[in-house]
């Protein structure tokens, strides 16, 4: 018996909220063929500041609920459930899973001239470790500092993304990289890419700047190829979205973050 | 057949999280003999960005779930849920529900000397228009503006309370009333008495600030003392904490909204 031919099936992702669309973003960008599905935990978002069995819990959930959507391969577009549950729920489910940290990682490889290298995230990011560790496996000599910054996300979604009040919080949170320079920072939070330009400001020219969104997207694609799993279709792809809380709210703020209009945003019941 | 004696039953306090803490801290005050169970929906907080589906549904959740404490009296210690949830509430449980509106109008009342008034909360809050309209009713004549704060719920769970960065959001966010002043403004939020500082040092010494959770107390105080409800014991009262996520963060962040020690937090199961 052949398998079932998934090629025309969609791409889950899911996130605690919005800034996973930026990372839909990037996949659309390098795989406009693909039909997705998008889902944004609305109703229990800011998942970063919450307890690691919370969010084991949500994305279990999460999960389960994209799986009702005939999806070939599974995106998690928040940093903070990878560095909590992506191994967990890697060994619980059978989908093929792309999290946020292991192209991130490979991407530092690329750039860095030896370090430091800084991680700014949310507190469950940093507090779980996850990515001070990987970086450390690889690249043992380099030193590496993370910076919780936790109200990025909250002056994200208010919209500020340069102003005045950005470029004070920017500096407040990167100032124990002011003394003590690093040439690669990681973004390592999907909301913390639409406020690049004043990190960048902040940080100067040496400083390489990695959205892990790219490596995500170029990680999906190489998956896709290897198993014979893209679209041969080039009709235009749907997309879906799925929130559960506040649809509309979602399709207005969602435009900013995906750089593309959002028609119909459903309420998962 | 007596009614059942509740005197020395619990008076029980709900909030999305922490805020809540600072209505408990001047009930305390006013009612030092009572026992008193708080539950803080840390799992789904903050709720002051959600539909208002969401936050009648949780509100009932909540409520459902201290009626198993045993309480002879309801306080609902947060803004957003009383401008949304606390009319359809009042009509489906037969508990006395004390909410922050009513106590807050009155206050204005006693304090405005003709206006205008500017109440300041949440977006949930200022788009229900609960606020507005309710002193509209008793104050026909009083100008009313209100005004979305969301960001000062980020800084003070973050532990800024007097710093630069409070001073920039407190300016950004009050620059209408500059060149409009007036006379009274309501903390329409629990978080928001802790930046009572920089907000006064904006405003000038004319603006009377306005905190709900004294009122609130006091209606809480009157109400037992009208109805015997009283707790006739002068023995030290119990304090019972509840959450729906991560315990030690809240015993940790709850002392400083309480300004009293937290001893041990249980997780709703």
């Amino acid at each position: 018996m052949m398998p079932p031919d998934l090629s025309s099936s969609k791409i889950g992702i899911f996130d605690s909220g919005f800034g996973g669309l930026t990372v839909m973003r990037s996949v659309m960008s390098a795989l406009p063929n693909e039909h997705i599905v998008y889902f944004g935990d609305t109703a229990r978002l800011p998942y970063g500041e919450k307890s690691a069995d919370a969010i084991l819990r949500y994305t279990v959930e999460n999960i389960e609920f994209l799986l009702e959507h005939q999806i070939k391969l599974l995106i998690i577009a928040c940093n903070t459930v990878c560095a909590i549950a992506l191994d967990q729920v890697k060994e619980r489910f059978s989908i093929p899973i792309i999290g946020m940290i292991e192209p991130a990682i490979s991407k530092i490889k690329e750039v860095t001239q030896g370090g430091p290298i800084a991680v700014l995230g949310t507190r469950g990011t940093v507090r779980s470790g996850m990515y001070q560790q990987k970086i450390s496996s690889i690249l043992p000599k380099y030193p590496v500092v993370a910076i919780a910054c936790p109200l990025f996300v909250s002056l994200v979604e208010e919209g500020y993304f340069e102003h005045p009040l950005v470029d004070i919080v920017v500096q407040e949170y990167l100032r124990p990289l002011k003394n003590n320079p690093v040439d690669t920072v990681l973004l390592a939070c999907t909301h913390y890419p639409l406020l690049k330009s004043a990190i960048a400001k902040e940080l100067g020219d040496s400083t390489v700047l990695i959205d892990p969104a790219l490596g995500c997207a170029d990680q999906a694609k190489a998956f896709l190829q290897k198993h014979t799993l893209l679209n041969p279709s080039s009709d235009p792809p749907r997309y879906t979205f799925f929130v559960s809380d506040d649809p509309e709210k979602f399709r207005l703020l969602g435009k900013t973050f995906l750089n593309y209009p959002i028609e119909h945003v459903h309420l998962k019941s």
